[in-house]
């Protein structure tokens, strides 16, 4: 089953994503990346996320020994107020204004390190500063979402390898929450139970796209995954914000993201590059029971350290394409070792 | 006006994009991409586009003069018929058949060309072939969606720099273009006239966000713009598909093509990398009244040669972003020379 060319519905967007597994025999004959270098050191005097160095306009990072968190020095979003650029001319011309916050997260002083190389006790400060931050940002009246996410490696716009993350909060929903919110509502409204809790109880009986999973959360290869490796992490009870895990599910999650970034990082020996982030329900009045806290993993590469996927032309252009099978991306990342590669023996 | 974050409405999704011009003074310490070679010879034997050599699986290039066309040997597309996979078994895993034909069309033999480098009339005979092809692809009561399009440059995923452009056609509406039509149809119900004539009605009048015209076709940076020099090249009258061309308008659009890409070349001194691509009317009973044939150029390139924009984090999960306002990229494409760099007198 499977063999040929056939498209699948992305239930959070409601958009489709073309599947070509007979096209995965495609040789490669495009751009290589260069394979990144992973020798930094635990301390770099030229990096402005390292402690005590100094920042764009002046500022100096303390000498920090856990996370630590700044705004933006070149913040996206414009605080509130400041931005009333409100301009719809017309029907054709449509603008507004955009206010909110851009903060950065440094997940520990430590240069040379990446997620997976951390203890499940650092990842889940690291949690526990995203879930702060979350508390402080959702309760501003002038915010509705609060997006926390990573980008990392180069592959991915990366500025600076310091393992960090960053928290940008604003005004109205982006277009993808959205879409997620629109899709979770109906499917509430119709079956009274939230759609990621329905989905992912099939999956769980399926078998064959689960990556991997422990006592609170699961991983997943969505059945509409448009990146090579993406994932999807799913809680097994029906939690709507960081703000509602409680000490054990948080520290479950910090487990989860280590053996699942280890995963990533041991598929083909290198460091892996990926935008990640989670998807909360809105701050807004609403009790939102549609809305499920998920994380989603969107990975570059396709083929080895070097071969990325390019989501270009017909992509761009028409709808997002994806050769080897959501099936066969789960079970490459099942059958790995939950010990990181650097760390295997000779 | 606008210095400040702002959103801006995508009349052809519906869809925002979050504008940051207070943000362009951010320094760029990521990945520098390498200036590619630009130095090609007029035939490559190793080139499987090139006239006379093999193609994988046996196939010969024919000792062709102008254009040639083949059927990708590694098609995204399965043909109609052998992929009768239909298999949505129940509201949650949710797949269709998606059968299609992607094509491959060379613009010429010469290997060391692009775009803006052939004549007018070369360009002409490209418009032809795709007119051609849609005419031949549009015909088959199995498809749908005609996509012309190009991806150029390594950094647009291109494996090959022999100029050449694909069209993939299938059976559903491509995400994009279901997009595009639903905001049309309202658009034309609500009015009683083309919504893209409207809106290029409204940006003449206004005139900061042209890049040049002709008798026939407007090319400008849309309002909504997401990548940092996107343009939308419109016609002046309203036709639907390449089919609705006569001589002198297709021989318009050559001129334009021509002197557009060679501003895109002109404005880093580099052959610029993008994917283009004609949004036509569906190929179904429908008389699409609504429906403007229109390009889009989606260029990667932020900060001359080796800077491109990152589509990362916060816009894979939230909403596209861009710095430069689309009105300041317009204003620095809309005073370059129409004359190549590459013909510039030292
Ligand atoms: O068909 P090509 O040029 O080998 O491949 C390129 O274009 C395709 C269609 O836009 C994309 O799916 C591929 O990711 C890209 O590398
Ligand atoms: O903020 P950074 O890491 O400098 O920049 C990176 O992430 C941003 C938010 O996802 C993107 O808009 C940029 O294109 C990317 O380079």
């Amino acid at each position: 089953m499977f063999s040929r060319s056939h498209r699948r519905l992305n239930l959070l967007t409601g958009e489709h994503v073309l599947v070509s597994p007979q096209r995965t025999q495609r040789p490669w004959q495009g751009k290589v990346e260069a394979r990144p270098s992973d020798t930094r050191p635990a301390y770099d005097p030229a990096c402005y996320l390292c402690a005590g160095n100094a920042r764009a306009g002046g500022h100096r990072n303390p000498d920090y020994v856990s996370t630590f968190v700044f705004t933006n020095d070149f913040a996206a979003l414009s605080p509130h107020g400041a931005s009333a650029e409100a301009h719809s001319e017309n029907e054709l011309l449509v603008a507004d204004s955009e206010s909110g916050t851009c903060r950065v997260v440094c997940f520990s002083p430590r240069h040379d390190l990446s997620l997976p190389e951390f203890s499940v006790s650092e990842i889940d400060a690291v949690l526990r500063t995203w879930t702060e931050e979350t508390r402080s940002l959702g309760a501003d009246p002038g915010i509705r979402s609060v997006l926390v996410f990573e980008n990392k490696g180069e592959l991915m716009g990366c500025s600076n390898p310091h393992p960090h993350s960053q928290i940008w909060a604003n005004e109205h929903l982006p277009t993808e929450m959205v879409k997620e919110l629109g899709r979770q509502e109906a499917y509430f409204a119709k079956h009274g139970r939230p759609l990621l809790m329905d989905y992912l109880a099939q999956e769980r009986e399926k078998g064959d796209r689960i990556v991997l999973e422990n006592d609170a959360w699961v991983a997943l290869v969505p059945f509409w995954a448009m990146w090579p490796y993406e994932t999807l992490v799913l809680p097994k009870r029906p939690v709507r914000t960081l703000l509602d895990l409680d000490d054990a599910m948080r520290l479950a999650l910090a487990d989860l993201l280590k053996r699942l970034t280890t995963r990533y990082d041991n598929l083909f020996g290198v460091s892996f590059p990926y935008s990640m982030g989670f998807h909360q329900a809105p701050f807004d009045d609403g009790d939102h029971p549609e809305w499920v806290l998920h994380l989603h993993f969107y990975p570059p590469l396709l083929r080895g350290a070097t071969v990325k996927k390019f989501m270009v032309g017909y992509e761009m252009l028409g709808m997002p394409g994806r050769d080897i099978t959501p099936e066969t991306a789960a079970a490459a990342l099942r059958e790995l070792p939950d010990l990181h590669y650097k760390q295997w023996q000779p």
